[in-house]
């Protein structure tokens, strides 16, 4: 196996990795990448140096081309967008401020470099938008026959303590920072309307995402607004996720977490652009939802959708919601 | 996609996680693994919170079914302890000592959760070898055709400046920590005596492991020195790593960063059980390989393999070394 010659670094803009190898091809990713205000070694060595005050928050997610994302669908700049925004939320959720990202990415050695440049892209815009001042510290890149995009995400508490599911008290109010059920109906028109002959199909993809901008967006490069994390854990939030699976089943697990009934309103959650079925139960919106103390200062940007109760589980205008949602294993 | 009811917890023991689901699975590994002495919010929230004095070391991994090991040869405890190893060699290699790690495992929704069960024990199994007080602070379980593992590993560095690649200096005596060869013939044997008529075999390489343990070990289920990647900081190494990829090349990559020639001798290397072909251009060896001041006082368990000096590249007994070694695109 002969090392990466470095001529190979002035290869031609269509080159695979196969042909630049893993440090030619780290070479035209790497500068394009954040560097972190936080950083104090990044990528190149064997591991990153990144700084913390005491503690640091860590929550890592993969996405495997197959069940996560097709192909045919998804960008790559839109799939380091989503990896990014994914992430990010997680790290919102605990009230903590994000500060750093790992990378691994596996792709098929016939993967063009300029790919590799444009998930890079991704990755950097979305963090511009979502988190300035976060970086990518480091990562690995290898082989797979499948794509494989598996990040880890860092955040700061800068002194807060972290907001965590269980928290939620009877009385609390109950409210999402985000959108809800976009995702989901995005997802849903593309298994619609983007499928020819049983094969997912690019171009259905782009005209469906023309026509339905919201939707598709929402699910292939989704913007969570995760600088309300540490806005809401100031303003008290008691608990806090990202809704990754869906309203339904997410809220359920902040019940179970509590010991409380989380006991929503139709009303509100019939304000957001989607159907109400993908409200409830579609996944991937990574909005924040959270729970507060009645006489908390709500923040701009968050919008009450039902208050916390003695019981157990997950009520819709009083009548008991099914936890449905995400289960990668329940397909 | 139905949630998964509490009541699969009490699966069959050959249950698959279709089967048990995603929460169904956790529930029956996460007791299994270590907490860890840094563990402030463990598995279970929407992230992870850690202790870290001022920063932290992080780096991150990927094995892939194929391209990093076959599932005919390795068993499931021994890829958690080879995930481990190698990822904790990386943070030793900093001079930093392991705290915590998250893992991102996909695998078919066919594998059965002892499997996972498995995988689990090996995980803590090598932590309690090699990094006692390292705990797994969370992590991700999906469906995938083949299997994934992405780890990523923490690291403090107690008041301690990182190790770079980058501070070797002429005068320099060149030190390795643990063994060098025995994975890369490991790996070799298995290519050819495990493989049955163009497939690998698990019995062939069961039989492989009793004849040859050593090499065997070595490849499938490592032990690098984790511990003395501290202890090599506080000796004053100027340069440090862990050999992943090939000795030649892992010191080709101290000597470029450090702008230095590493001039190894073949004597010391000989030494070493394995032939010096693998010594040399073996990979996944997860020594450390460190640069000390000439006077410093040598821990035990460090050989001295070679000087530093004024130049570039690698030499060994005074002639030019190719950097061979370990390209997962070159192949």
């Amino acid at each position: 196996m002969p090392a990466t010659d470095v001529s190979t670094l002035a290869a031609p803009a269509d080159a695979t990795v196969a042909q630049v190898g893993e440090r030619g091809a780290l070479a035209r990713i790497l500068p394009r990448l954040p560097v972190g205000a936080s950083t104090i070694v990044g990528p190149g060595d064997d591991a990153a140096v990144v700084r913390a005050d005491g503690a640091f928050v860590v929550t890592t997610d993969t996405m495997l081309e197959g069940p996560d994302f097709r192909a045919a669908w998804s960008t790559w700049r839109d799939l380091g967008a989503k990896a990014v925004a994914t992430n990010l939320a997680d790290v919102a959720a605990m009230g903590a401020r994000p500060t750093a990202l790992v990378v691994a990415l596996a792709v098929p050695g016939a993967t063009p470099v300029a790919d590799l440049e444009s998930f890079a892209d991704g990755l950097a815009e979305a963090v511009q938008v979502l988190a300035p001042g976060c970086g990518v510290v480091g990562g690995d890149l290898t082989t797979s026959e499948r794509a494989v995009i598996a990040v880890t995400a860092f955040g700061s508490l800068d002194g807060r303590r972290p907001v965590l599911r269980s928290g939620a008290q009877a009385g609390d109010v109950v409210v999402v920072a985000g959108d809800l059920g976009s995702a989901g109906e995005g997802i849903a028109l593309l298994f619609a309307h983007a499928i020819v002959d049983g094969v997912e199909d690019a171009e259905s993809a782009r005209a469906l995402r023309r026509e339905h901008p919201r939707a598709l967006e929402a699910q292939l490069a989704p913007v969570p607004p995760i600088g309300l994390g540490t806005v809401l854990a100031d303003a008290g939030a008691t608990a806090m996720l990202d809704v990754s699976d869906a309203l339904a089943l997410d809220a359920s697990r902040i019940a179970a977490a509590s010991g409380v009934r989380i006991a929503l309103r139709s009303a509100p959650l019939r304000g957001f652009a989607a159907p109400l079925e993908h409200v409830l139960h579609g996944g991937e919106d990574h909005a924040l939802l959270a729970t507060l103390p009645e006489d908390a200062e709500l923040p701009e940007g968050v919008l009450v959708i039902g208050v916390v109760e003695d019981g157990a589980g997950v009520t819709l205008d009083g009548e008991p919601l099914p936890d449905r949602g995400w289960d990668p294993f329940a397909t």
